[in-house]
């Protein structure tokens, strides 16, 4: 289907919103959802304009997977955490929100539920906090 | 973490066990989760003896995500659904359930909220028929 370019994410990309980014390479950038499910949920997303799964090519693919495993690992030490899912939604039925390919990086802790999708917009100060937390931990 | 061997996925790249399978090449085997939370529900495993994500090489990784697309691609053809989600869970706080690396593919419909994971068991002759499905999908 189309790409928009009006998308949240299509604007973090060209520096018209801002966003608490955590790490970026040549192809992709992570950076904290804003809705975060859990302490530490990142997103990882392709640089190019791409709509979900089905639209990207496999290097894409695999670019963005490689980063949520570097970006994964970083968040698991950042947060001490017990586990990790990684979650890839594509169009709205499959609950993709924002229509540019993007995959979630959840920290998991035992007996810790993911909260649900969408529910409230964390504080601009926690969302730094926790950047700064998986940079150090990228840094390591 | 250690690698058990005894595994069911490890069993059934061994071809200790069966499984409905609906693609295979040199690094991945794709074949139908016996406890779908939605119609076509799949899963993708590289053939290395790979714990999760943590331990995958990025090779491994792009190789497994690849399929995910390839198989994905068809299952939403399959089965005419909306969109698709692609779950990938690590360790047990992480909701894995079976400790070798694994994507689920899950195609969605609108409305339809995807099923508990682990509820129960589909008969055997409706996931060999939905495995058709997708062999003839990635057959087009």
């Amino acid at each position: 289907m189309a790409y928009d370019s009006n998308n949240v994410f299509a604007k973090i990309l060209r520096g018209e919103m801002s966003a608490h980014k955590v790490y970026e390479d040549a192809d992709t950038v992570a950076f904290m959802d804003i809705m975060p499910r859990c302490q530490g949920h990142t997103l990882v997303i392709p640089r190019v304009a791409v709509r979900n799964i089905f639209d990207a090519s496999q290097v894409q693919l695999a670019a963005c997977i490689g980063t949520v495993q570097k970006v994964g690992v970083a968040a698991m030490k950042a947060f001490a955490a017990d586990g990790m899912t990684v979650l890839q939604s594509n169009e709205a039925a499959g609950g993709q929100v924002v229509f540019h390919l993007h995959f979630h990086i959840m920290p998991r802790w035992e007996g810790q539920p993911l909260g649900p999708a969408g529910a409230s917009m964390e504080r601009p100060e926690v969302l730094a906090a926790n950047a700064e937390k998986i940079r150090q931990a990228l840094a390591l």
